[in-house]
């Protein structure tokens, strides 16, 4: 039951969604790694994100016995079809994002953004589509694929009217599509939530992965959380190559999440 | 003398410096690299960035035998030092660009834009203090990394009015230093020219990897030059890994120069 809930993706865009978890489940404890070292994962191939993946559970479950495994990269989520690996249970961005968009919308019209590898693979489509088609629902979906989030994320150009109208030219045909619901389908997405909201308005439905994920850990039952009365947990951030500004950037994107340690680590200990 | 130059870059930037030279040199045959599949360099090792240009210049040794390489990557180009490679004569874009901005400034102030690792590595401003020192000029350097502008110009932003207000929060400090040349110190760049144009008016010298090339290999006596009375050249583009949207923008990168192959290559063969 204290064993720590793991989360890992290519750079610091998890962080997010680590920071959504640790603030919605205070009283767990969790460990979070950073691929910096061989970022990004969205341009290389299937066998080669999945080698990597693998790696990181493998480190994981040799050092932490982890509870639950987060998988917080969309591209990494993407070629893990297992909940359950070598005895960890493993959960990804992408399921409850889509999950949580079929819950929200009310007209069937579905928006997602993503980065040009996410969009293109289809894989929000797919998992949206074959979900209402179960249960005899009409969806219609619209992908955007949007290159120039990350690196306004990135640059730290967030309150930024350069950032506002960026996000305006990509989130607006959505909204003349007359969607009601919108996926943020990058874990670094919810850092510009605010300029994409100004697009949006208030009418649509914002959907993040980590207060999805949230709710699919508190709901699974092979994942026994830490009584709420007790003790706040512990935050730790591993990066597999770090430097000043990695370091000022993870602690920007946690705020007002404390980190309990901040390290390099090599994977192949 | 009919042996192609050869040039590589770690993706399609590289492209704008082929253009360059197939329109300064437009006797000569080219073939071009663009090492797709790993891209991007900027943030790997020296030593894996090292192993991945033997790897290139290796392939072009065995089936081309070419006069000469161009490393047409400021990356890859920082951790090449020597001009002579199992035979191969060497160029990169860093030599010519430090040189050119030397000849071109009066005032001794020069800006220079990158990449955030080209910037961070300090590789521009040591070569243009090491050149100013060794002539005993005083120089001013002011460097700016600017992260936004290959998204930018990937995405295809090139005349549009988020790009200028992006070039312009970049450019305008190094104008404010009263900068009178200013080096694109990435092979991105020149696709926006235009748009940095318009921040530093006409004025300021700006000094391009491509045409600095182009009279480095004509001044060089090991590089011997076809007759510019004969027929023109050919020009030839291989990426490791290729998609509609690498080929289209490989066309469109190049206009008016026309290619007369484009293809896969398998580094291994």
């Amino acid at each position: 039951m204290d064993a720590p809930i793991a989360l890992f993706d290519s750079g610091l865009g998890g962080l997010t969604v680590l920071k959504s978890l640790a603030l919605e489940l205070p009283h767990e404890n969790f460990i979070y790694i950073g691929d910096t070292a061989r970022l990004p994962y969205g341009n290389k191939s299937p066998q080669t994100i999945r080698r990597y993946s693998e790696e990181i559970l493998s480190y994981f479950k040799r050092h932490y016995a982890p509870k639950a495994v987060v998988i917080a990269c969309n591209s990494a989520s993407s070629h893990w079809p297992e909940p359950l690996w070598q005895g960890l249970h493993v959960f990804n961005v992408i399921d409850p994002g889509a999950e949580a968009a079929l819950a929200a919308t009310q007209n069937g019209r579905i928006g997602v953004l993503g980065t040009r590898a996410t969009i293109e693979s289809g894989v929000y489509r797919d998992r949206i589509l074959q979900r209402a088609n179960a249960r005899g629902r009409s969806i219609e979906y619209f992908g955007q694929a949007c290159p120039l989030l990350v690196p306004l994320a990135e640059e730290g150009w967030i309150d930024d009217p350069i950032t506002n109208l960026v996000t305006h030219r990509y989130v607006q045909p959505l909204v003349q599509q007359n969607i009601d619901t919108l996926v943020l389908g990058c874990t670094h997405y919810p850092i510009l939530i605010n300029a994409i909201r100004r697009t949006t308005g208030l009418n649509i439905h914002l959907v993040e992965a980590g207060h999805t994920l949230a709710q699919a850990l508190i709901a699974a039952p092979e994942v026994p959380m830490r009584p709420t009365t007790g003790e706040s947990g512990y935050v730790k951030v591993m990066l597999t190559d770090t430097s000043e500004r990695s370091k000022i950037l993870s602690y920007e994107l946690l705020k007002p999440i404390e980190l309990d340690e901040y390290s390099l680590v090599n994977l192949g200990a």
